[in-house]
């Protein structure tokens, strides 16, 4: 409606603007005109880049966590604790994970979770590549279960403890309640359960 | 911070797309992410809008308005009525009178408004330009000043109206007042005085 009158180069890269997430006609707008008033170099240095994106960045072998390489950094240092590995969703949870500083494992990313409503079984994750690491004799000696707590994540959770169990490897699932900063007042009556029930000794 | 961990083909879109207008790291990265998985078609296409944009996009010659031709849509068209100029800020203000339906004259397109403090004067603008749509016996009958309600927005239609007084051409402002759907109650009083000084007769 809005773009009606711009020219068609403007409404092509508004229509494309449009289609990414929580970007309305309205702001892909606002976008290409600032694109379009920006310098030449910008302009080159943006389309290059999402031009380049996909062909240069693949999936570890290992854990399939984007990398450039064939084996992402994680997966290639040595420093780190091969023996514990770590679960995840998405690459952004495991971004996430790496930005709190607190574990020095290597992970696993699922690329997704079970979710039958969305045709989504365990034959469409990178569960099958999981046990093959668990498996392989690295002698792992722990899986720390860090899908999102939603109920897809929460069944995933429950369906790879069930079937690494009989691994003989230790599973754990990340510690769910109240956080950091947040205000008890205003906390879900699921998380407080959470929170009360997992209590831990001072 | 959040981008680290990232293969640099992905930390360097989301450093570019962190420079829109609006669009902070967080969500440059979920964008970047998005266009990752999408299709490569998309990411082709996209990459190419951008790409293409500056160099198939140029000002009317006539009007400064946004023309995938040297003369825009507008200029060109014989039935608008080409006596009556309505004089904008940007290409933007343009496109939203054209959906109002309510104009059927030509437009100029100032590329901006005067504004001192940002070391924006007249000679900044098309306003040489549109004196000389004014002077080249156009046959102009009016000027409809359409610059936006700031105070820059109207400095500058203050302006303009004194130098166009000498041609001999009815200029006029647009009217400001309560918009429609808006609520008395909430109008500033700034507003609702323009709307009752300029009220006008059933």
């Amino acid at each position: 409606m809005r773009q009606s009158g711009f020219p068609e180069p403007i409404t092509n890269l508004i229509n494309l603007l449009s289609r990414l997430p929580g970007v309305g006609e309205k702001n892909a707008t606002r976008l290409t005109i600032h694109i379009l008033k920006n310098s030449s170099e910008y302009s080159e240095s943006l389309s290059s880049a999402i031009r380049d994106l996909k062909s240069s960045v693949k999936l570890c072998s290992i854990c399939f966590s984007l990398s450039s390489d064939t084996i992402c950094g994680v997966c290639k240092d040595s420093k780190r604790n091969h023996g514990i590995i770590c679960v995840v969703e998405d690459p952004v949870d495991l971004i996430a994970i790496e930005n709190s500083n607190e574990f020095n494992g290597v992970y696993h990313v699922l690329q997704g979770v079970i979710s039958p409503i969305d045709g989504i079984g365990p034959d469409e994750l990178k569960i099958n590549e999981l046990l093959k690491r668990l498996n392989d004799g690295n002698a792992i000696d722990e899986v720390i279960l860090a899908t999102n707590p939603s109920v897809e994540g929460e069944a995933t959770a429950l369906y790879l403890s069930n079937i690494i169990k009989p691994y003989g490897i230790r599973t754990s699932r990340i510690a769910h309640g109240v956080p950091m900063g947040g205000d008890i007042e205003y906390i879900d009556e699921l998380t407080l359960g959470k929170a009360i029930k997992d209590r831990r000794d001072f």
